[in-house]
């Protein structure tokens, strides 16, 4: 029995936030899928700087993934259908609702857990945990 | 016998370049320990915008590499001398000169061969592979 656990986001300037994120969903289990958000799927915040491909290559070769797949265009539920996971482990500042997730879920017949991975806990000095603070920082320097 | 690899870079915003460079690293040997620039070794261009223990950190994250180290302040050479590897891998774009290398390495009495990897090629349209394109994006959407 496998336990397959899916984590998703855009991961637009990989950083160590999303890192512990996917670490954190990787020992929630014992196989870690990844689906990364289209620019389509991104509608609340700034669309993402970087391809979708790109961003899944990036998720792809991390050592936490054994697999990163892209978004569907228009249904987010659609790989979850497929993919059918025992786990569903969200950001620690993911803007989903667990409780709306799964009641999607019951409503598709996929029974799985959703779960919460914490926050990272800055391991040194001046870390930027957010393509946010990356960007606003290249803005200022390089601007 | 474990042949050890040595790359190393500024890796300040991880690109699919970054990743092809540091698995066709690792694919030279073993064992692929990766010295993470620090911003007092970068003097031909721009000062990285993460600091070095955040690049280190996601650098360490990938399945390519078994172990990311920050670079000596002054002494570029220093880790090579301790790790004592087998390769050094030099990135496609990298502006050192293999041949300088070599007889710094002769001269330190370090027996070990110096390779360059090879560029990747584009996997999708619209690659970004340096973190020049990248910053030269963020700075054109959102500048």
């Amino acid at each position: 029995m496998t336990t397959t656990v899916i984590a998703q986001g855009t991961f637009d300037v990989l950083h160590p936030g999303h890192v512990h994120y996917l670490e954190e969903a990787a020992s929630m289990g014992d196989e870690l899928i990844v689906i990364v958000a289209r620019k389509s799927n991104v509608d609340h915040k700034d669309a993402p700087i970087c391809s979708a491909p790109q961003r899944r290559d990036v998720v792809d070769a991390l050592d936490a993934v054994d697999e990163a797949i892209l978004g569907h265009e228009t249904d987010i539920f659609k790989p979850i259908e497929q993919l059918d996971p025992d786990v569903i482990a969200l950001g620690h500042d993911q803007h989903h609702d667990a409780a709306a997730i799964e009641a999607e879920l019951a409503d598709r017949g996929i029974d799985c857990a959703v779960e919460r991975a914490s926050a990272r806990e800055p391991a040194s000095e001046d870390e930027l945990l957010s393509t946010r603070l990356i960007i606003d920082r290249i803005l200022d320097r390089r601007g």
